[in-house]
């Protein structure tokens, strides 16, 4: 299995490792599945290509790095102001949006399923405060993707730098902010030790899903209880792999907030009001304007969308904030 | 396995023969699983101890049925104002909560594990509008367990009916009022019919774990393999049957309130933060008045709980809120 992390990145190299240690446990040895880093076997963006020609039988991703194949794949892995993790669950799983997925992948030799999701990320840090959309004009900032797309709509500069080349461009100024994962990630970095504001939420990746492809001719060839094992590992590492980020986010914001003095701030509503604009003319430009598959997948993502943040709002947003009253507990 | 739910009934019925069938099928039949709706085998709430004795190997049920035997359980599965399902996986998985599940269920002789969640519950259904704390005093309410109790120190007259009875003392007068599940499982029961206010948010049931208990002679007999494939199952029916809840939750939402004109309404603030005071005391009176492991357990709840409020707030409930700011998407 092939990757698109650092060995053992917290959090998504961890969770792809767990993943393959797991499927080779439960074969008991029938399947030995071996993790290589990014670059180690191909480099991480060509996972794509070594999987469907049959190189490796797997990757383990982000469904947003295969955009290039099909704009369809986004919806598979976040769009800015797209759906939360529990929601791409709900769609993936029950609404339709398995079966989408896996006619986009068969047309690549591909099987593809979500293995694992980030969560909720972290608007990202600023040497600045951000107040109005002025401060965003001309601002240079790192963000990748379909989010980088938006802010540049909205007047800043977006550029899309590799991790390790993020803490010195924001030290020496060539960029005014950045984004990253989370707070778990992002305290790792050490960002809070040149940036002093810090702003939620993450509207570009509300729940990233990631993804194992598997060779579509090696996958008809395994048993039904090799489906069945790989199948299970991963929508195991769906719940694990969150359940890791919110555990280690929870705890690393408390550290960065009250070890290392880090000013949390919200974006103020008129700039999500305009970012969320710009998400949606993108997110519709890239759904509307691909080939059948891309529109098939974007109706049923938009369907998806519309029932979950009615269902979200009265049950999860509202129970979350009846908690915050003063009640003593 | 023996089950607290009737044959195939819908979300967890459906979910615990669906992690029955994958045991087997991942173990190329080693392990057969066959499942037995509630009372089949034996009674219910006699899984616990048919389980524990060995005459079965394992339940599928919900760990708040076991507070009889300590009211530690209550935590593995929900309490009034506790843990959202994302913030009870980050607990149990990666905060310290399955380690003191185990250390709890082996002195019972159990294995013990998470195997589903519902979700956010519904506050319930009343015949006539809820404005103030006065209109809860004297009503007769279904209400079973912790939030029920809840509910008799803010002046309610809570019971505890089985499903089964709900309806016709509902629709009799008997009762004034209901919670069950939420949308999905209460339109299949046609509360609307009977009762026209659907009030909102399910403040004792804010995510609740469903469990898996497996004799510990059982558990530690089996291969590596074999319990990798239990455990991964039930971790993949965590992400799964929570999916399947928020899928058809939202869509019989939807139903209930387009084609059924129900009048969908929110618990006012201060009735809220009446049941949040009403809430804390009862848990703590729980985690405080019980043996040992119970505090420990309360403690490490309390953690977890006021770690992941700040989180959830300002990840999930911030980005949930500004999707709903009046941008076009």
């Amino acid at each position: 299995m092939v990757t698109t992390w650092p060995k053992n990145f917290p959090g998504l190299g961890t969770g792809a490792q767990r993943f393959a240690d797991r499927i080779t446990a439960m074969t008991e040895g029938r399947l030995v599945v071996q993790v290589f880093a990014a670059g180690e076997l191909v480099p991480p963006f060509e996972s794509f290509d070594a999987v469907s020609n049959g190189r490796v039988e797997m990757w383990h991703g982000a469904a947003y790095y295969w955009q290039g194949k099909s704009p369809a794949f986004s919806f598979f892995a976040a769009v800015p102001f797209g759906l939360l993790a529990s929601e791409m669950n709900a769609w993936v799983y029950h609404g339709g949006g398995q079966e989408l997925w896996d006619e986009l992948s068969a047309g690549f030799n591909l099987k593809c399923m979500m293995c694992g999701n980030t969560g909720v990320q972290m608007g990202g840090w600023f040497n600045r405060e951000i107040s109005s959309l002025d401060d965003f004009q001309g601002l240079t900032y790192r963000m990748p993707g379909l989010g980088g797309e938006v802010l540049r709509r909205i007047g800043a500069n977006a550029v899309a730098l590799p991790g390790g080349e993020i803490y010195p461009a924001l030290e020496s100024g060539a960029i005014d902010g950045t984004e990253w994962v989370g707070p778990w990630n992002d305290l790792a970095f050490g960002f809070y030790k040149i940036a002093q504001y810090y702003y939620y939420p993450g509207f570009h990746e509300p729940g990233s899903a990631l993804d194992c492809g598997i060779n579509l001719d090696f996958w008809n060839s395994l048993s039904e209880a090799d489906q069945a094992a790989i199948t299970a590992a991963a929508q195991a590492e769906v719940s694990v792999m969150l359940a890791e980020f919110d555990a280690r986010n929870a705890d690393a914001l408390r550290t960065l907030l009250d070890e290392h003095g880090v000013e949390l701030k919200k974006f103020p509503n008129d700039i999500l009001n305009a970012i969320g604009e710009a998400s949606g003319a993108v997110v519709r430009e890239v759904g509307e304007g691909g080939d059948d598959i891309t529109r098939r997948v974007y109706e049923s993502f938009m369907r998806a969308r519309a029932t979950s943040i009615a269902w979200t709002k009265i049950a999860h947003s509202a129970y979350a904030d009846a908690r915050l009253l003063p009640f003593s507990y």
